[in-house]
């Protein structure tokens, strides 16, 4: 039997070297002339993050004949659109850590975090720019316009328990599987990958991106060591109606219960009531099993892409990464 | 003698056609399948304003020999990255009307607000990555990145009263003028103008704009009918310190009293008093001798451009919206 860690961790060390390439470019266009922005996008730097996104892309990339050196500059314009978002999120969420590190918002202010995000939003337009690739100009600038609607339903779906399935999972594409598929599509189209890699890596992408989110949302209420820094429920502690509370409102018996207790004024010992309504009713074992779904799905897709280093790469990486605390 | 207000109407009336194509683009692209998304944007578009960058850019895209179709799409790109900075910028002021009519952020809140202008922000990325050409991606990006940072350093120059001219021209700069700059830049790199008919053209944009900049902030002190629905002195109000207080505080019998009038908590008759004091040191007049300064230098830079109705139409247009109060 083998052992996933040890083989995951020697992706990371294979891929050492692009990925500090990418981090290079992270920590030269994240500087500004101006101290406080250079500050929030060291802070955010420095907190680090698995890099799964450049990970993917560079991984990606390597599908074709000839890696380009594009790939390392789509892959950090993709990291620094994701931290564009969080840094926007955070304001959303009011939230104070992320990483257990303060977050932007509660060390410089919202409005800090406001421009903080922008300018590291144009940052990463100005580095894909310097792709000379218009399918890569067009596929990220179609997939930020829909990462932006799925930001601002967000807000219109806190509280809201009739939003249903398909909304929810309209949501966590925006949010989440949108970027891990460009991250993967466009690696494979400027790595020189047929046109039905492409299409599978950016499936495979999407797939993946489906189940880390259902996972982080089972995360969040088991409170595991991953997602310390953040308490126990916390998206229904704001609002924030993920998989878990959807598949336990469907238990009629649990239904106007969890109604009654989430609501924007709700208690603390409210939500602790519904955190463990929901954790009692099985339905993280469910959610559990969707993501499986999402990952079997993913791995299918996998099977279109020629070269075997880059399905075995990426099928280690999203075993791994979506096993982490199961 | 010329009536340069009819001049002015006929500039607008031989380009209705083309505004008109670019309004369309507008509307489609400010609309989302988001009730709220596309209820912001379609406020913000009846809302309206003179669509200068609009009318600079398609002026500018006749000076080569063909009109480009990619003119309009670069002219609607550039309005909706004005007023995706607009929204974003009324969170930062916390702004309730804008030309009369509530902000977003007043009708929808901060939270929908920035989404709003990151949607848009999006939507504009999107627009100009139709346009098969590196180069306006790459200049736009870099004036974006340019912007964010202008705003951010607005915050930090609030009630800074040793930020010094060179902190506002280039607060201003970043602001306004580059946006124009870029208008007019583009418009003529697409129009197929010659390449120092490109740079003459930026010039006349980046100075036209820091023209009306100082020219904005003069009349923000004096309460026109151009600025209504805002309170006279509204950015000393909140701490903006602008041309006319700075020229006010080299008057060694002015500068004390005015630090200790203007400071976050002050009140509303100390805003007043600061106001008055602004107005009566004779500030507004010698501001605007600078914007005449930048008008000189703009209508300088046109003798590059080879077409006569080019140099026409802009002259006439920035001298109408120029002197349109003074």
């Amino acid at each position: 039997m083998r052992d996933e860690h040890v083989d995951f961790q020697q992706i990371y060390e294979e891929y050492r070297p692009r990925l500090e390439q990418v981090e290079q470019i992270l920590k030269e266009r994240a500087r500004s002339n101006q101290a406080e922005l250079t500050s929030a996008g060291e802070q955010l730097l420095e907190a680090g993050g698995k890099r799964i996104r450049p990970l993917f892309a560079l991984i990606c990339g390597t599908v074709g004949e000839n890696v380009s050196d594009d790939v390392a500059k789509i892959a950090a314009a993709l990291e620094m659109t994701h931290m564009a978002t969080l840094v926007h999120d955070d304001v959303i969420d009011q939230a104070a850590l992320r990483r257990g590190r303060p977050t932007v918002r509660s060390a410089f202010g919202n409005l800090a975090a406001m421009y903080t995000g922008d300018y590291l939003f144009a940052r990463a337009i100005q580095l894909l720019a310097e792709v000379d690739n218009q399918e890569v100009h067009r596929a990220m600038a179609n997939g930020i316009v829909k990462m932006c609607q799925g930001e601002i339903e967000q807000i219109q779906d806190f509280y809201n328990w009739s939003q249903g399935f398909k909304t929810y999972f309209r949501r966590i594409q925006r949010k989440t599987a949108l970027l891990i598929a460009l991250s993967c599509g466009l690696g494979a189209l400027v790595g020189g990958g047929r046109n039905e890699e492409v299409h599978a890596l950016r499936r495979f992408g999407y797939y993946t991106g489906m189940a880390f989110q259902v996972i982080d949302d089972v995360l969040d209420f088991t409170g595991s060591a991953e997602v310390v820094g953040k308490p126990v429920g916390g998206d229904l502690r704001q609002g924030n109606i993920t998989l878990p509370a959807l598949l336990a409102l469907r238990n009629p018996g649990l239904a106007k219960r969890l109604q009654e207790l989430v609501h924007p004024a709700m208690s603390a010992r409210e939500a602790t009531e519904a955190i463990d309504l929901i954790v009692g009713s099985g339905a993280l074992g469910e959610a559990k099993r969707v993501a499986d779904w999402y990952i079997a799905k993913a791995l299918l897709a996998l099977q279109a892409v020629s070269r075997v280093s880059v399905r075995q790469q990426l099928t280690t990486l999203t075993l791994f990464l979506a096993d982490r605390t199961f």
